[in-house]
């Protein structure tokens, strides 16, 4: 049995641990297709928070209370950067972290690709399913915001600051910096028109027995996954059934700030909404079935069969009873 | 009055701190030129040990212990990227000083030259003295050993590694991985054919009312920097007198391997061997004053002043009265 996730956040992370316990149980393959949208360079490193914590989390060494990054983690170069007024200051890299962009970026310069440089960085971590980011190519999740541009980055290069009153800004600076708290337009996924699905993606959901979403953050974690060209068609035309695990209970995201992100859309903050968001696949949509909480019993999206269980992913255990809950939805 | 001194490694570092006493008491000026022969690319990271030697122990924040790197300093990344196994390991950065060369980096691969990178990086240390880089170019130590190149370096375009058990290794490979303990033939400046002096060196020279040659290594700090075409003529043919430190004493380097590099040279390990490989000025050479320690009075160089003081820079007030010596010599 072959199992394609699409994944993205700390919710996607988690999400895996359950797929890859799941799947240890029952013999299955698991392919992730990880965002990266969310990828920045900081201090000349590039930095790929949904593929790290995907990596960390599966592979042991993610900080289980704080959600991202290592375990055990310490902040000398942070503060040593903030000593010599090294901006940005708003996020934090951490020592071990540094390491892992140190090599990832190196091996970037040299000419390897984000997939092989993934697939370098995780005979480290074993994590025990295939990591993939949707795309090598530079697909960058930026929003679009109110307000004037800042004035070191104001000018008249900047087709959006120079358009009275809007300007855009990376997805980490509007999420770390911003908290998601200023008047926001729409997102913008920089790159995505001329991007490929990275090698192996395309392969994996057209050989997929079922294709899963991950509860992640469907606006800025999924949505920048099926913005690659071909990558929706595959997964919405493939021959594998395809389930989304809704990623809000009760009218409020599990984590994170889904909520602000849909609003933006103008999409309710429920499981419903984001089902519909998604869509029924035999309507144009991406779903054949639409795994909610059981506080969401009764959720109805169009041409979809919605199922309900437990959705809280506590521990492993847990999520891979979720897990089976989803499969056994197809 | 205006000083300029020459000089590398922690030798010059720590003759720096009396020039800067002494400086302070006299109000003189005090320009460094500073060694870039040490510098490498580690894991992406541009790193300059010499300058950041200087700038370090003139900015306090220096291991006094160690001699380099920063006080303090922890050692997370190193064991990471060894995590990794990410080469090379034998060279350790540590956590501070790694967010130096994150934003030296960061500022070279934006375009700024190394000389304003220093200048930027001195803001927050205020080392007092004016540094400079010798060059903004590519200038390396090469170190041309014994052997065939280790496979992964071996191939046709290596002409050194080709030619029949010869193969030349980045200085900091040599001196750091093999401690100097290698059959060695002669040592490369790579790049020094069309380095130019940095901004600010030719004229700091040209103003100087004299130029001190530290207590450095003669053969891998002191000659990278003379061997910056223009370098040498300026500080020879100059109106400034020149007076050198000899960094031997009684036969032996202060601290350091200078005897192993004087060793490939054929230069006798004396204050007797530097003086002359620096030679006189009045017969071609650099030098109008030698300053030797009191074990090595009698110390006769041709053409050159001699005279001895207590070279042990056990302190800044030491390093004080040792440079007020040099400067008396002349």
């Amino acid at each position: 049995m072959r199992i394609v996730v699409l994944a993205g956040g700390i919710g996607g992370a988690r999400f895996l641990l359950g797929v890859r316990a799941y799947a240890r149980e029952v013999g299955a393959e698991v392919t992730a297709v990880v965002n990266v949208g969310d990828d920045l360079l900081l201090h000349g490193l590039k930095v790929c928070p949904d593929l790290d914590s995907v990596m960390y989390t599966l592979g042991g060494g993610a900080d289980p209370e704080r959600g991202w990054g290592r375990v055990g983690e310490t902040w000398t170069v942070k503060s040593e950067l903030a000593a010599y007024g090294a901006e940005p200051t708003w996020f934090g890299l951490g020592d071990k972290d540094i390491a892992t962009h140190l090599v990832r970026t190196t091996m970037l310069n040299a000419g390897y690709p984000l997939s092989q440089v993934t697939e370098a960085l995780a005979t480290r971590w074993q994590p025990g399913v295939r990591l993939l980011p949707a795309t090598d190519d530079r697909l960058e999740t930026h929003v679009v915001v109110s307000g004037r541009s800042e004035p070191a980055v104001a000018s008249s290069a900047d087709p959006v600051g120079a358009d009275g009153g809007q300007r855009a800004i990376h997805f980490q600076e509007w999420w770390v910096r911003h908290r998601a708290e200023i008047p926001t337009h729409r997102f913008v996924f920089v790159g995505a028109e001329t991007a490929k699905p990275a090698p192996g993606v395309l392969e994996a959901i057209g050989a997929a027995d079922v294709v899963l979403v991950a509860p992640s953050n469907p606006v800025v974690s999924i949505a920048p996954i099926l913005a690659v060209p071909g990558l929706r068609e595959a997964v919405a035309d493939g021959p594998a059934p395809v389930v989304g695990v809704s990623p809000i209970i009760g009218g409020a995201p599990v984590r994170g700030m889904a909520d602000r992100c849909l609003a933006v859309l103008g999409v309710e903050c429920s499981a419903a909404g984001v089902g519909g968001l998604y869509g029924g696949r035999s309507a144009g949509g991406l779903l054949d079935g639409w795994l909610v909480a059981p506080e969401d019993e009764g959720t109805v999206v169009p041409d979809v069969t919605v199922r309900s269980a437990p959705l809280r992913m506590t521990d492993e255990a847990a999520t891979a009873t979720m897990v089976r809950a989803a499969l056994e939805l197809v």
